[in-house]
Parts: structure tokens; C-alpha cells; sequence
């Protein structure tokens, strides 16, 4: 299974699948999951907490960490899979149209190069 | 563009795409990317603070609000491709890699029903 | 040290003492402490994940929990008094200034016993 | 009110009354005030996030920015408070027991300019 051939819907097929092998939808309500899903993008944001930009490009390369990174980022996407599951929410229409909102926000010739915010441009 | 044809390919192409095209691979280190994230969920997280488990369900019904939540869901994922996209890694391998390691560490038999962490089981 | 006697600045001066002596201060700029606090905050709601609400009042009771909560609420405000050292806010007037702003937001007689934003009440 | 003169208990008291008067001690169970702290953690993050950590030393100073900060500061510290409040942490008492712990994980002549993980020293 890799990015060029998974679907999201095989995905999101195989992490709801998990959880009702366990009986463990009980516990899947939209809250629980998007608690779950914050504390993990906490424990991502742990690697970087001390590091500047370019240092936080290295940690991500280093073998000794690299592992940990991809287990906490795959984490993250598990949870928004199974809270897109227990919510039906299209996942890649989703995608598709917060994208055309921020295609209008931040339009190339305005946004270009500059990291503020759609309302300071 | 619906999650049972998107690969998670086309879509870390897409949000590469938009990134690059307003040259802001420049902001886009991990742990400027993995702060967002962070930042998202947390937006994602407040749809649900007061309410219990049944009436989260509920909300994320409602059609007043159905919009947000998929908005907000999707600016989290969006942010975890973009993580995949500048760190190299490929996200499908990454879960299938978390979710055999989930499986070692909360088999059916012990983990049925039970929503404690392995370390307790 | 108890909170009945402790000012706030007797906490703020401990925190920065501390990172002072270690000569941590290069690394603590607003942004590197935002974001270690909020990666503690997702620490604190882990204990908390797949509980209902009485049940997370047991939690917080439980010997065998307790501590690990103690610590993680230490950690979240160390890094909310290390983030005034550096900024320079006088936390307490935030404070104050921050319920005011509330008490006129949620007015008693609209906001008794009800969990809604103040924009839905 | 200032950090020179409030003590903890004048500040938890003040949040206390605040929810008890509009009957909300119903909604602040551990779980819910966690998750309500980390959310607020995820806004105070939100002014960072694209900035290098010189400029958000310069953001926390900007005046157009600067009360924002401080209102988010003071919503963390706030649920933090409420947090103490609904579970009966001295939380004084817990910054100390911390503070002597994370004195033990990093001796001054170990971890001195150094941003490692006491782990990692």
C-alpha cells in the first residue's frame, strides 16, 4: 500500500474496519475523536518544540527519529480518517473545496511569497 | 474528485501544487507545518467542547454546521499532506506500518469492547 | 509553597530562574513556548480521551492517575508563566481584563446554565 | 489586580464564582476543561506559526497584536485555574513538586545551553 495507489476510501475502510473488529465504535464519537486526533498532533509538534525551520528539516531526515516522526503523523491521519468515517464526510471533496476557498483567499499575485494572513494581504 | 477515486498521491499533488505555486515552500518546514496542524485540530476540537459524546454526534449533523466541520477537517488533513510532501514521507506505507503495529499492541481478544491503553490491558 | 501564599510573580520569578541558570532564554521565544505549552495541554487532555465526563472526575481522583495529572497541569502553566516572562505580560491584569471582557459577553440572566457561545445565546 | 499582589487562590476563587454564578460547574468536568485549555493553546499558537522566533518576539510586542496575545494567554490560564478548581489541585504546590523533578532531569551543568531532551543529554 502506497500513496500512488491507496484511495482514501481504502483507507478509510481499513481504520473503520480496525475499530469494529474491537467493538471500539462506542467510543468513536466526533468529540472523542477529534480529542484523540489534537493530542496526537501534539506529540508531532514534541519533535520540533526547540529547533529552528532548517534544524526541523534535519530532525525529520534523522534515522534515529524519522520512525517516531512517521508513527506520529499517520496517528493523526488515522484519527481525521475515522472521524471522517463516524461524521460520513467526504474526505477528498472536503479537501476539494476548502481548496477552491483558499484559492480565492489567497490568489497567486496577491499571496505570492508572503506567509500572512488572507485578512492583512 | 470523491475519496473512492482520490489517491492520497493526487491529493499531496494538489496541496504541493497550491504551495508552490504562491512560493511558500520557504514557511513550510516541519515545524512550521506541524504547528498548524496543531492549530487546526484545535479549531476542530472547540465544534465539541461542551458537549457530551451522543450530542457531538448531533453537531456534526447539523447543518448549520456541517460546512465548518468538514472545513476544519479538512485544513488538518490538508496540513498532514503537506507534512508528507516536505518530509518525504508516504503516508499510505506509514499507516499500514501504524496500524500492524496497533494491531501487535491491542489484539482482538484483549482489546474487544475495552477502551484502555495498551499498556493496561 | 501553596496557592493560598504564592503570587504570581513568586511563580513567574521560580520559572524564570530556572531557565536563566540553565541559559535556556535562546530558546525560549513566544513561538518555541507556545508551542511547547500546547503540546503539554495535549498531554493533560490524554488522560481524558475515551472517558465521559464522570468518569474523567474519577480519573482525576485516582492515586494511580493523580500525579501524572498534577505534573501535566505544572508543565501547561510553567510554560503560560514562562510565555509572560518573555512577553512581558502581567498575567493577572490579562486575566482580569480577559473575564471582564467575559462577564460582559455572558451576561448571568443569558448565560445561566446554558454551554452555547456567547454569539448563539 | 497584578502579578506583584494576586495570589493563585485570589485568581482561582474569581473564575470559580465566575462559572458557579451562570451555573456551568455542570459543564467543567476534567475532560471538557482540558480539552477547552488545549484548544486555547492551539489559538495562542496561531499568531506563531509562520514566523521565525525573532519575529515572534517582535509580534508579541506589535501593538496590533499585543492584546490578542494577551487575551489568549489569559484563556489558558483561565481553564487551567477552572481545571485546579474542579479537581482540587493546589496547583502551587504541583509547579514546585514539578520544578524539583525537572531540576533533577536537567542538573545545570548537564543541560546548560543545551535544548536536548533530558533523555537525550
Amino acid at each position: 500500500m502506497t500513496d500512488s495507489t491507496a484511495t482514501v476510501s481504502s483507507l478509510k475502510q481499513r481504520v473503520h474496519d480496525f475499530a469494529k473488529e474491537r467493538d471500539w465504535m462506542q467510543f468513536h464519537s466526533p468529540k472523542n475523536v477529534s480529542m484523540a486526533l489534537a493530542a496526537e498532533a501534539g506529540e508531532l509538534m514534541e519533535h520540533f518544540l526547540w529547533t529552528d525551520a532548517p534544524a526541523s528539516h534535519e530532525r525529520a531526515r534523522d534515522p534515529k527519529r524519522r520512525g517516531d516522526i512517521e508513527d506520529e503523523l499517520a496517528d493523526i491521519v488515522i484519527y481525521a480518517l475515522e472521524f471522517a468515517n463516524v461524521t460520513g464526510i467526504d474526505l477528498a471533496a472536503a479537501i476539494n473545496s476548502k481548496m477552491a476557498q483558499n484559492a480565492r483567499k489567497y490568489p497567486v499575485e496577491k499571496a505570492k511569497g508572503r506567509s500572512d494572513k488572507y485578512t492583512e494581504l
